[in-house]
């Protein structure tokens, strides 16, 4: 349909005019998130009703217009972008619901709110949202619930999916449809909730979520231990958590990560040291003080150079660490390609001998921290997509990286996402009949593969492509 | 089919004929659960290896045969009860893998195994595999999986479906798949592993799972807090949860179900009580000998009876108070319809409210206890089946406790699962379209509606019956 046509059926639902975009300038800002590709869409509307959904979802499976919602655009794998045109939903202006329910200790939230502004409107009130995925401050929840955000609160806590209980959702044929509900236990028939949550917008537009909500730790506490050698880590690792504790945090920065924080900003971090472990414990100030030194004897038996933080200011300076590696790397040259391979924790050192073998096959400046106390980690290559010789060679590395995870009985994505990155490898992991089942979720539910198509499942002859962007 | 033609069918595949069942003193033994009703299948087969559940799904899809999975058969709504004949799937003989992975905190189990033995050898390494079903001695894991099992520590660590990271599953096709794998993490493609889980046996045989182990929690703590008011324990839960404390479990008990104990067993319980909650803290020893001090002056700005068990003997006479619930009302009258509707924690008081205006209606034996942290009540009422005027009452008292649940925002179900009881009333709950959602994900798995057939999805005018048991 021709756009003009399109714009005057999308006035009768959307009764403000400055929510339908269709200006070029506009089209090209929701032609991209934080992954690869750009994509224009023929429109842009912005709803704030369940209704408006509805009848939008309604219009476009008449019509058979591809539909693309988005939150903010963090995507890491391309889960927003509209690949086939028609039209975007962009459902981050819609953030009039942020009601925390301090007895039944859940959220209710509309899609556009912001995920850092559940956890302080919960901090408010003695809670926390647990799920805190590194860009909590900019991306919405809608965002996160399609994706089934992560983060390094995971190892303890869980990721996005752990804390939905209820979702309101509009279906790719525009009825609406509520699942779950406001209690934690629910097993009335088929667990929609969690299929819709990280189906990457493909099964359904969330129109509203209840989230579940945790008692706020009365006290964190931090510490740094560092390692000559890679695969001690990962028996530190393994022995803090068979020691009876669970950090809320453990994460990784190996020799290149520590190195390219170093240059950015000195901060006297071990520049010879193989791999550094940031370790933080949550709960009752008492236990954590005791768990700090057992974990301190722990590290202790493999490794002497182990830091704890008497201070919140001492803790956050070893945070800072962590923090500044995204900033760090990108400065080495212009474009990140970010992975989130997943293996089980006792693979780490195998992966890490893997992707050293990846990087020194391939030239590449291939860094690797993350969530080590899950397996998740997160390789990044970091690159310039101006140089098309050098993306040939970062798409041959993320293909091994993901093969390199599969064998280790890992998975391809941790926390990121499918999208149309990673599609081309889902048959790798899933084999055809894994995929099958899936497909016959989404095409006994969008017949006519109206809600975000072109993602998850792999076109015909699709692969990795990284140097069109 | 005749059943001796199947038998011949069945020879090819299974090879030991001592695992093939037509005698019918056997398929009486096969024929009911701990619910309602009596229903004979045609065959029992007794598999133990996923090839054999394969080729016996393609058998089944062939000849279109029903078949209906089992464990151990404790289930409280029909989920394995042979409704429309068929084959059974006795998988409660195959239980020879209990692997605990120690560095990646994961057992590998094969479906017949029995639940507390997984815990048994997690406990084994340092570690525990939290969901605890009050027939976890004498259920299968399979069985667990199959209806996402509770228990009382579902208010701290979540139910069944929280550890289950990976699936090997036979579709209702036959087809062999793995859901997940063995990390925490993984969002590649839709959640099959949650999807399954809780699904009933109508989308798939459970015929290997990997599930998440915790650490051990060093230390225990239980006391008992005593109210002459159950809306005040209502704001005793609150108060403690909004304390910042998570207690591993939080149960009540109201005066008729301490009555009845009282009268089985003399322990000394307050008979004039309305309610009592047992509270069990665990973690580090430190934190929970402070946490039950706090949870101590939470109750007692609500009531001065508050009783803190200073040794293991003590917790353990506490906790046989609520062990002896089930045997003490069966005392009273043989037939107990256990029912597990979920209501939002803030609408305990309420609930309770219903459920007394109901006994009254009713002149129903009815009294409550159960997981009152979580909003998971356990209404049982205690009747004789062989009295068909007073079942008659019972089926329209359970009705009703369907509807106060759903209208105070809760579910049908919280931990026992829809099975053939609740269908009748998966409307009431989901609305045309929810349901509609579900019965086409069942549609695309098993076009021929072979697997766990009259589970889940009512058939045309069916209604709550307890009388024909």
């Amino acid at each position: 349909m021709e756009q003009q046509q399109l714009v005057v059926l999308l006035k009768n639902i959307i009764k403000e005019d400055k929510r339908i975009l269709t200006d070029k300038v506009d089209l090209y800002s929701y032609s991209y998130d934080a992954s690869f590709g750009v994509h224009l869409p023929d429109v842009v509307v912005q709803p704030k009703s369940t209704k408006e959904v509805s009848k939008l979802m309604k219009l476009a499976n008449q019509y058979e217009i591809p539909v693309y919602p988005r939150g903010q655009g963090t995507s890491l794998s391309g889960g927003p972008l509209p690949v086939k045109g028609g039209m975007v939903l962009d459902l981050s202006k819609w953030d009039d619901k942020l009601i925390v329910n301090h007895e039944d200790m859940v959220a209710v939230v509309s899609p556009g709110v912001l995920t850092a502004d559940i956890n302080s409107a919960a901090m408010n009130k003695g809670l926390i949202y647990p799920p805190d995925p590194s860009s909590s401050n900019v991306s919405t929840i809608g965002g996160n619930l399609a994706e089934n955000s992560g983060g390094p609160r995971g190892l303890k806590y869980g990721v996005t999916k752990d804390y939905v209980v209820g979702l309101e959702v509009v279906t790719p044929e525009g009825e609406i449809i509520r699942t779950g509900g406001r209690t934690v236990k629910n097993v009335t028939g088929y667990d929609l909730t969690k299929l819709i949550v990280g189906s990457e917008g493909t099964l359904g537009v969330i129109t509203e979520a209840i989230l579940r909500l945790y008692p706020k730790p009365q006290a964190t506490k931090t510490m740094m231990a560092v390692f000559d050698d890679i695969v001690d880590s990962g028996r530190a690792i393994t022995n803090i958590l068979s020691s009876g504790i669970l950090p809320s945090k453990l994460e990784i920065m190996d020799n290149l990560t520590i190195n390219a924080v170093e240059d950015y900003e000195p901060l006297g971090l071990p520049r010879d040291a193989e791999a550094l472990l940031l370790i933080e414990l949550d709960g009752h100030p008492a236990a954590i003080e005791d768990e700090i030194f057992r974990v301190k004897e722990v590290c202790n038996e493999i490794t002497k150079e182990v830091e704890v933080a008497n201070t919140p200011e001492e803790a956050a300076e070893l945070w800072r660490a962590r923090k500044l590696v995204s900033p760090a790397i990108v400065k080495v040259k212009p474009t990140k390609i970010s992975e989130d391979a997943t293996i089980p924790r006792s693979k780490i050192p195998h992966m890490f001998q893997r992707l050293k073998e990846i990087r020194e096959k391939y030239k590449l400046n291939l860094v690797v921290f993350g969530h080590a106390g899950d397996g998740n980690l997160h390789p990044n290559i970091i690159a310039d997509k101006r140089d098309e010789e050098e993306m040939q060679r970062v798409e041959r590395a993320v293909e091994e990286i993901f093969q390199a995870a599969i064998e280790l009985g890992g998975t391809l994505s941790g926390e990121h996402g499918i999208g149309t990155l990673k599609a081309p490898f889902m048959e790798m992991e899933l084999g055809e009949v894994g995929l099958d089942m899936m497909k016959r979720i989404k095409e006994a539910w969008d017949p006519k593969n109206i809600l975000n198509p072109g993602k998850i499942f792999p076109e015909p002859g699709q692969r990795l492509v990284l140097t069109n962007g």
